[in-house]
């Protein structure tokens, strides 16, 4: 956690702030291995503050160990006890987290700060980039988050049987990753049989399987606050040959996007490996969306791999990659693995077979 | 449906808004029934349309039954969406929602329209608003969350023994509400035993449960997107002294807020029914949080029982009633129902013996 601060510093200095005002959950947690749904940081070039409502007072301070707790009155705001900390310290230029604080927090924070000679000054992803690159402890979560999914989708290939739903598939890799390790999933499982496959972000239902249907599950557990994101696709009977031959378009781009990869390029470098395999096959309308995203305490940030982002990937960037093609009426199938970024390459984290 | 976006379109008027964009997930899906984690409505006074990623096209048309669909280009944002439809439809005021859109999001649409002559206007809680009073079948919907959650609540009374962790009780009440009709929690279920609960927000550990230890089980399921949650206090052993008086305390203020409650009265008045019943006892200083809060599709929402809260509460309200006494190293005693706000009363939606 140290590390991670003395990591930050340097870039509040760079953007001549006396404090940073860390409002975004995750940053939070990232920072200072504080859970709580509520609170906000402050950190300054040779301090930082924890400030807590009363739920979490006990908390905090068993919790945190690099930051100074202060305790905000009960049932008062933030708004109530930030200015008399930037009184007490000479705070002038106060930057906030424009990505993560509302319009409507700003403007409380901008009127209560009215009288101090202080200025909020916007600023975009300070602590998120600094989370881009994955440390060992970081690593060593997501791989066992990585690890229970893979285990969990052994399972959930395990149960597949015509007749079985959707439903009843996704709570049994639920409850598979809650009994085994996971403290809750990264999101909610995607099962979808049949037409359903088609829709990227299907919810599960009663609809129940038929041995031909295309079957996509896409799921990840928690541990220890990191993520893991994973998709595979099947069809019970024997594929015919379009399921196969649109299976291994989607697989070729994958395995090409995963052999090309490496930190370094950007995130629209690493999708157009991917889309170029799948638009040479004819299918590019029907890969509508971005290539993978990165995952860490969340299951979606930044650096993404997608036409969006110009900008280079750092070693440690943890990824997925997960090229699809939807045939609307017909089904989907969509391969996903996590990457984790090197020098010389991307080295695959999940495990299960394709 | 139609009846809340007929109910929004005064306000949207009144405001002098040519269209409101919303950005908040839970509005839309109260406006529109999509379900989607991504997508912007725009409603006009006679208009109403719902733009869609690639990923939810086809869900947003299956779901969606009062508002055109725009299909927004693959691997594009709201950004390059905006624009065209603000040109084709010739709207000058766009209402956002400050209270929903972060700060990095408003600048990037401001700077997408600065070539139209179409100027954002900040707006707060005109959706939120309507979301106060809860309509006949969002009350339906949350007494079927709160039913399942009553009988979660059973099934844990049922399990509690000595050596059980508060891990294993989190996990048993979670599959139980999950195989019995709820798609998800609400929220982490929140079990305390000993000092533990003393902390209002406690995460469940390895901690195995001690004959005398207090008990604090705060749980809520979700059904068709409607919360519920209900918080019971426990001791197994024969409750000594001191434990028995701090349960009657935290009983009474409870009961005194539900006897007086009623729609009209304000958050802060609600609050201070409950809070003078405690701090009559001395225990003032350790009811640390408000009163209670509004849930709907959102666990949290206005308005809440709180000092903070200084307007008067609409017929349909429904609010939680959660007094709680916690003594550090001691351990906590917390009480919490569901009541919805009548002319005459509070009308008590839970059901657990207390």
């Amino acid at each position: 956690m140290r590390a991670r601060l003395e990591r930050l510093r340097p870039l509040i200095a760079e953007a001549a702030l006396d404090v940073l005002l860390v409002a975004g959950a995750d940053n939070r947690r990232y920072l200072s291995g504080f859970t709580g749904s509520a609170g906000a940081l402050l950190v300054s070039p040779d301090g930082a503050w924890l400030v807590a409502d009363f739920r979490y007072w006990q908390q905090a301070a068993a919790q945190v160990a690099d930051f100074a707790i202060v305790r905000m009155p009960p049932m008062t705001r933030l708004e109530t006890t930030l200015p008399s900390l930037v009184a007490e310290h000479g705070w002038r230029r106060i930057g906030v987290e424009a990505d993560h604080l509302t319009l409507e927090a700003f403007d409380l924070l901008t009127q209560a700060l009215a009288e101090r000679s202080a200025t909020l000054v916007k600023t975009t992803g300070l602590v998120d980039r600094l989370r881009q690159a994955k440390d060992a402890e970081e690593l060593r979560r997501i791989q066992a988050a990585v690890d229970l999914t893979d285990a969990a989708m052994e399972h959930a290939a395990g149960i597949l049987r015509p007749g079985i739903s959707e439903a009843d598939v996704a709570w049994a890799v639920e409850a598979f990753m809650r009994t085994h390790g996971g403290q809750e999933l990264a999101f909610p499982a995607i099962v979808a049989f049949g037409a359903n496959s088609a829709l990227p972000h299907h919810h599960p239902g009663a609809y129940q399987l038929r041995a031909a249907d295309p079957v996509v599950i896409d799921m990840g557990a928690r541990v220890d606050g990191y993520c893991a994101d994973l998709t595979r696709s099947f069809c019970l009977a024997p594929a015919d040959s379009h399921y196969a031959d649109v299976y291994a378009i989607v697989l070729e781009a994958l395995r090409a996007a995963e052999r090309q990869m490496h930190a370094g390029l950007t995130g629209q470098q690493a999708d157009a490996i991917a889309r170029s395999v799948i638009t040479e096959h004819g299918y590019g309308e029907f890969f509508g969306h971005g290539l993978g995203h990165s995952l860490g305490l969340a299951i979606h940030e930044a650096p993404a791999l997608s036409r969006l982002n110009d900008l280079p990937m750092p070693v440690g960037a943890v990824e997925t990659v997960e090229p699809g093609i939807y045939l609307p009426d017909w089904g989907g199938i969509r391969i996903e693995d996590v990457v984790v970024l090197e020098d010389e390459g991307a080295r695959v984290l999940t495990g299960s077979p394709k």
